[in-house]
């Protein structure tokens, strides 16, 4: 049985994992990829740090250069751009395939290392890189292959998500609900990514990109995230029959595509409202396909590692029976649509003057705008500073962004709206 | 380019949409595979019955053999026994590849085929043939490859799934239901394979045989339809917070693996519990990834049509770049549970004399078969064959179904209970 070198960087929480899984498991890997998977090194930048005992620790080395010039297969786990990148690079000139987990390189150069991979005629692996054990990639760039993908809709932060979902169901703010995460482990003790939607936005640009074979880069992804959701937003959300999700968003539409990270409506029979906790889910639109939903572990060290295995036993396979994993092809080449051009449903609640014909001046100024209202509800009258306000919750039909811009200025403008005190974008079911 | 000769064997709903859809998205088929596809041929039981427009009539033949003989990757959507495993095995013969979505035909004859397709260094594939668009197989012989699987539990059938939903959710009798599903078209007049379960057996063994690499027949399956499924039984479930689903179940145990389908509770919060209509979801627990889900469309022309050529495109980049499908490797070889030997957790609705000291009688008989009971809760008194009668809905733990069974036998006999009116298998959140 053929031999293939596998080379580690990286030996964190999922690099332990994967070292662990490579041992435990010789028999099964060899088994299912052909050959045997041989781990003869992991790269660390202090070998003499302590340890989980799973890891042999005569395999560890601080000449990561070398360990990769030796391998077949290099599995990265450094995370970051640099030294991840160029470590990469030198595993594809040195006819290694790659499996990597760093969604902030794919993000930010994916396209130069998918070309790289494909003139090296070697494979570059990243499943774990979105939705953790979750095999999304594979879905967009395989699964359906054969058919043409119209959305990507996913909760693909669990950080967000436990937040967002703990102020659902136990009532609490979004402090109380950050906190919490934080003493648990599932958000960090600078959050900012998490929160405020970059973390999303990196895999939406990934998703987007496989989806539309189309080069789409961080910058391109309309990011909202998740710190100005209180906890009454929820319960009128609850009230209509809606649950508020971190949702990236990846739209074909006529003209572009559309890419977006920020909290949306969803009715609480959609599939993604009763993803709960810290899991994740990707609703794929296709048009033969029609609706599909991947659903599972989002992080944690062991179902990374359970994705990098997949792919490094796909990459195995490869090696010994030829073949290749398929291109990143950017044949599509659709253009992105600015933010202005999108087009959505949203909901608003404004805070309005309590008065007779208030009503009519508010939809007047949507009219105008060329935003067609669905529905309107009048939720409560309550004093705030402002004094006595009236609630009005309007929904929208599909309207352009650009057109509800200029209705939201219009209407804080006005004397009759008080304050618009929030809009949300709603997705249907 | 390298052509690529695709022949089609049947012409029926599925196959009418592949054919369509090799014409429409040729050249997105070409950029993913690397291949020009060329639908060569329509193999059909009567060339000059009436077709839908989207068919190329040039294309019919009734000579499926010399179709076969002359193409590089052979669609079967024929289903049944024979022909379809003489042509299957014709083309593999012939050094063609196969994309099947013959469900029955895996079961019966999986393991020849899978061998016959790796002795001739060809792929079969049969993403279709299991849950419609959902990529399940994928999941279990790619996916998962670097993890190690627990348990695949799924709805499978969406005529037994749309017919427990609409008792569910619109309150209507079972054959009130079954007539509904009938006039949509989502039951067959003779509803057999689906209500009774034998449909969702044939899944279930092609799913246990590859998550557990292991030839598992259709015989193996322990089999139970809905068609006992009572209004009552679903108001009692909604009652505890449940909802009743025909689940395949394939887990694996200490000493074997224990196979089933048949109506089982869950709760209302289990992710399948929100599979509606005629949807299907797997959902699959490994020990690295944890539970992962797969949701989608189980059936219908375009949804299968669409992991059909998923299929095939992925067959066609290997006839250009080489490679080959993961093979079916049968190196687990786990035994198969009979069912007296399966363990479950079960509820038992008893109609029992309304006494006192009763409770103690019951109690005492899970005792001496050593069934363990979690929970019992005393519902109401009403009047049937058998008189005033009070019922017991008793819940167990973990037990041997044997145990549970000799359990049984001794109620039914006893003097306090007059009748066991159901007994149904509970899946835990």
């Amino acid at each position: 049985m053929k031999e293939v070198k596998v080379a580690l960087l990286g030996c964190g929480t999922v690099g332990t994992q994967v070292a662990r899984l490579l041992g435990e498991q010789a028999e099964e890997f060899a088994a299912r990829s052909g050959a045997k998977l041989s781990l003869v090194g992991i790269a660390v930048r202090d070998a003499s740090a302590p340890r989980d005992p799973a890891i042999d620790t005569a395999l560890l080395t601080e000449d990561a250069e070398s360990l990769v010039d030796d391998a077949d297969i290099v599995i990265e786990l450094i995370g970051g751009i640099e030294p991840a990148r160029a470590h990469i690079l030198r595993a594809f000139a040195a006819g290694a395939s790659v499996v990597t987990g760093n969604k902030a390189l794919l993000a930010a150069h994916g396209p130069e290392l998918y070309e790289a991979a494909a003139e090296a005629d070697v494979d570059l692996y990243y499943e774990a890189a979105v939705a953790g054990a979750i095999p999304v990639v594979y879905g967009l760039r395989e699964s359906l292959a054969g058919d043409r993908i119209t959305q990507v809709l996913g909760i693909v932060n669990g950080t967000t998500n436990y937040i967002l979902d703990e102020m659902t169901v136990a009532g609490l703010s979004f402090d109380e609900a950050l906190a919490q995460a934080q003493e648990l482990g599932y958000a960090e003790a600078d959050p900012t990514a998490d929160v405020d939607g970059l973390d999303a936005a990196a895999k939406c640009a990934i998703l987007a990109s496989l989806a539309f074979h189309t080069r789409v880069a961080l910058d391109d992804v309309h990011v909202h995230g998740i710190r100005e959701i209180a906890a009454e937003d929820i319960k009128a959300a609850a009230a209509s029959g809606h649950v508020i999700k971190l949702l990236a968003n990846a739209r074909r539409r006529e003209g572009g595509i559309e890419l977006s990270v920020g909290p949306t409506l969803i009715p609480v029979d959609h599939p993604l409202a009763t993803v709960h906790g810290s899991f994740n889910a990707v609703v794929i639109e296709a048009e033969a396909a029609d609706r599909l939903m991947f659903y599972g572990r989002g992080a944690g060290g062991a179902p990374t590692a359970s994705a990098v295995l997949s792919d490094v036993v796909a990459a195995a396979a490869h090696k010994v029976s030829g073949g290749h994993a398929p291109r990143e092809l950017i044949y599509g080449a659709l253009p992105i649509l600015p933010p202005a051009e999108t087009i959505a449903r949203f909901q608003l609640e404004l805070a309005v003057e309590d008065k007779i014909g208030v009503l009519t001046e508010v939809s007047g100024v949507f009219a105008k705008h060329g935003v067609s209202i669905s529905a309107v509800a009048q939720n409560y009258v309550r004093s705030d500073k402002r004094g006595e306000t009236c609630r009005l919750t309007v929904t929208t039909h599909e309207a352009l962004r650009r057109d509800l811009e200029a209705t939201l200025a219009e209407l804080e403008a006005s004397s009759f709206v008080a304050e618009v005190v929030h809009v949300i974008r709603v997705e249907e079911n």
